[in-house]
């Protein structure tokens, strides 16, 4: 019986700290029940929004252990799995697979930048030995690029590796990629780390997305793939837009992943003070941060608004009025639809 | 009377050339029709792809006087205007205002890489001098970047400027551009010069194209916005994977627009010799794309097969069979639709 | 019998502009004399300090013109000769050759991203036509880069071409070009063009530089050459380190070349204000500079204090002070050396 | 009684592997001898050369346990202490300092691109807790950039921040960074790792270098600093040509450090096989890279040739005869020509 292909959105979540630094166990365990329970398909820990690398080998597992142990089989694990060279990647690989988690996630190799061979020869030494199947995470804003050919020939050549993660939010890039495997591996799957290119990225042939803001408003996120999946496009397009105004503002403010913690935050949760020091001209970044994430999410009704209120914003309805061919949805049969996924949502949500 | 929005697929056309290298005035009055004919909504001399920067200033205002004689407004013109300095850029903008073209397009400063403040400055200069109608291009590749303050700025305050040509291919940037300037310019135009995402670009809010391969394959680039408008996303999706094969071809072997020139020439024009010579290697490499590119026209009925036949190809629609919402279109409405399509498209190519 | 070795300081001089926007050719020709009178060793007109693009064809010509007549054979002029394509560019090098001048400099193509091929092959047509020396100018940051076996290839195919003039300010890159050349073009000319590395560049093999800072203190600049080929290290490195901070603050405020052209109206010409328009806040920035500037004139002589004074400034001797390996220069013969300068300098500047 | 000052020649050695991957103490040690007797100043373990990245906490440990009690305070070691976060850097710099170390070097956070005062604040922690002197690591092709106002900042802010480790190869950067620290700090101490510019940033200023072609040829990198401390310039230029052959060679061939660790087998040590695995392909060049090691090696004498032969090479003298001015400084006959140039160049400015 073949697994279970990866799709959906996989939540990239920060780890809760403790006063000490720690990892804060029973907060990581909430905030894991709070991510299932919100709708997201899968989780996916120690992905750069998880810090993975601030954290020591052991932390890693334990994150992984903990994690596991709390969702026992609700939705699949897809762990990442990197660590100091290919022996210890293998060894955190069978740690994971044991754990149960449905596949591990590998970063190309960083620091170094290297070619292309030696991209295909890392993960392919990984595949020849791992237990557990493998996605591919290219990130070349951050490490070493996986370019197309090199993705192909891993797909070819290592049954283990079933999907790649891309986060480049290149759109040429991914169809480019899916055109080069999926005739051979129609199985694979492609996810997108890119937020703001979530809906696109849905359109042009992706199974789903590890994206950031799945782990702040993982109501919004999973919204913005069933409307995507069901083709509801001018739906899809205006939560689009609402939330790549949301994840610029978590992360083009302060340094990665700051803005993703404050608003967690804001979300209840206990997060700690981040390993990465932050300088004293960051901290009043992070209360400018901090009042617009809660206007937005109080627009979208995840939060309260700030005491002193929210400034008015234009409605970015308008920004889409203009479009050549919106008028599809205003006839009688697409308000229909509106209204029964509505009504559905919010029985969804237990509001009915 | 308002002027007609900039909307749907520009030809950047590119400039056959005599057996001397002068402007071979007959092949671009036949070109020019050849155009319209099959179904491009505008055109665009003097862009990237016709190599402006390769003629002088004369040959620039020869260029655009030939075409709007011969196209006598049967399709709006879209007329490169840039020149050395704001001054003459203003004075070819009155010319060219003169030619009855639709509006100008004007490339960021290029060379030095100016600062945004200098970019704003730049354009304002000319805007508020211009009689005709302007478009900002933003290809930052090549040119100094038009930040999204830039664009709204520009917007705001200059009402001559009335679109962007964006050629990043950057999806969210696009996104950005239209939340900041469409609330306040509904009628301004966002079009994208970048083939590889043209459908994505559009089903995320783009009026339209500046697009090479529509100077090459114009049916092609014609039908994929077509399709896109009409929301026939998995149509639209299968030609868009084709668009990209041929768009690469083209654009990554030798020099742009090299590619172009030679795909120009197997649909019948001559375009004589570039004026960037090439090296003895180089012209290897065309006879290659010349090749890849016949076989490629050849699959989409618009040129014969080479004589010694073209490689079996995979079909791509498998790359797209694993999508998890593609069902929508074998529903019994979508097939109707589907032969419909193919029937009148089939007509329109005299081909019934 | 040979032409001279192109050797020395070529100051790229920027073009006074009269009221109207236009060359102001009284100005140029005072510019011309007063940079001869102050040491440069050549002059090169229409570079990119010189703006040649934001003039058109015919001023090109005319800028030359001014200067080569102006000149009368006193120092050799590098001609800046790229036009729109290489017929032009051809065309432009007969006309300066007519002119007298000592050779032409040829920026590699622009805007396009030529491949090494392309690069090789454009350069080659105009080598095999130039009546006239020419040499390669390499700008990666603003053109095509011309990589070391494009150099080495076109220095061992094309006599005509006699130079490089490279900008990229990278030292190890230089070496690599001198080590693929020289040994079989002894007479070829390596030029730096980037001012912030002249005193090393010279070290490592250059034969001289052309380089903005000594179109407006020329004085400054042919001392730190001289200082430089007579190996007074020390003297050199003093005088670099103070040539660095102008350069910075020209280069890095406002847009190139505006701090260029704010610092030569302290020089007392009339520059005109530039073809590129400058939004009312960058005027601002100007204001600052030229305070900036005129106290760093005035520090080395060549300016009188700004009318509020100038801040007291930490002796950039000091920042030399701690290097390991100064104490050669303490040696009695190198004291005297010292005295002997000093007084020297003084001497000329009328200060004893 | 203050610490010696960070100076001279440190060598940022691999690490033997044995068999099985794991750290071949044995062949660790011997390599250490072997480098001190070949007289390199000071040892830098678990630099990017010495792949830090690709071991274990507990291995970065081990490696300089062996290291420092191999050294026994013959040479100062500078030990790479980056761990995964603040708090383990701090322990890690405990633990070198309970060695014996001199001083640790730290990476700027790598991965996530951090803003500078991300940076500022990451290595201010640091260093307000740590026992032992550091030396910041700036290499922004790898890690986050550690810019100029940012190395002001800590120099003024951190008396334990002694020393910056440069490995951009930029020599105005590295005069901008002299000028903004030294008149401050006068013992701190600039040190690149670029060994392609190793003698220029000498003459500039630099008080050393961290470079890895020391690790193969010490001899060689020893005898560069020297001939340029010295003030041997046509000397120190001549190897300088040589070795920037040398280091292409091995940096721009496979994946780095691949070139290093082939070069050092040729010297007689057992290095192992690398932890990065490698590709079919990536072998065939490891091949080619040893001949042209041994060749390059034996004509400096410090290998024999292989068994059949070396092409013949072009003397790279023949690269610097063309310089006007490199015999100068020795021969009595160039004091002569010295003192005329001088008489006539004060002549030509009226001086006389």
């Amino acid at each position: 019986m073949p697994a279970t292909r990866l799709a959906g959105i996989f939540t990239p979540n920060l780890v809760p700290l403790d006063a000490r630094g720690r990892i804060h166990e029973a907060e990581l365990r909430r905030y894991t029940d709070w991510l299932i329970d919100r709708g997201v398909h899968g989780l996916y820990p120690n992905g750069s929004t998880g810090e993975f690398l601030r954290f020591n080998a052991e932390e890693r597992r334990e994150i992984i252990a903990i994690m596991a142990d709390q969702t026992r089989g609700r939705v699949p694990i897809l762990a990442g799995a990197a660590e100091a060279n290919t022996r210890e990647t293998i060894a955190a690989c069978e740690y994971y697979h044991s754990l149960g988690v449905r596949a591990v996630a590998i970063v190309s190799p960083f620091y170094y930048k290297l070619s292309p061979p030696a991209v295909y020869a890392y993960f392919k030494e990984i595949a020849d030995h791992s237990p557990v199947d493998i996605t591919l995470y290219n990130i070349p804003m951050f490490a070493s690029p996986i370019d197309v050919p090199t993705v192909r020939r891993l797909a070819e050549e290592c049954p283990r590796v079933v999907a790649i993660k891309d986060s480049s939010g290149d759109l040429p890039h991914m169809i480019r990629m899916i055109q080069a495997v999926r005739p051979r591996r129609p199985e694979f799957s492609f996810l997108t780390g890119w937020d703001a290119a979530l809906m696109p990225m849905l359109l042009i042939g992706c199974d789903g997305g590890t994206n950031a803001t799945s782990g702040i408003v993982p109501e919004l996120t999973r919204k913005l793939y069933d409307l995507t999946v069901a083709r509801r496009i001018d739906d899809a397009l205006a939560l689009q837009y609402k939330l790549i105004t949301l994840f610029d503002t978590m992360i083009y403010s302060c340094d990665f992943p700051e803005g993703f913690r404050a608003a967690l935050r804001l979300r209840g949760f206990e997060t700690g003070v981040g390993r990465q020091p932050l300088a004293a001209e960051q901290h009043i970044d992070l209360e400018g941060i901090s009042r617009t994430l809660q206007c937005l999410l109080a627009e979208e009704g995840f939060a309260d608004q700030p005491v002193n209120g929210c400034p008015p914003r234009e409605r970015s309805d308008a920004a889409l009025s203009a479009r050549g061919f919106e008028s599809q949805s205003v006839q009688p049969a697409n308000v229909e639809r509106i209204v029964e996924s509505v009504v559905a949502e919010l029985a969804r949500r237990g509001l009915t």
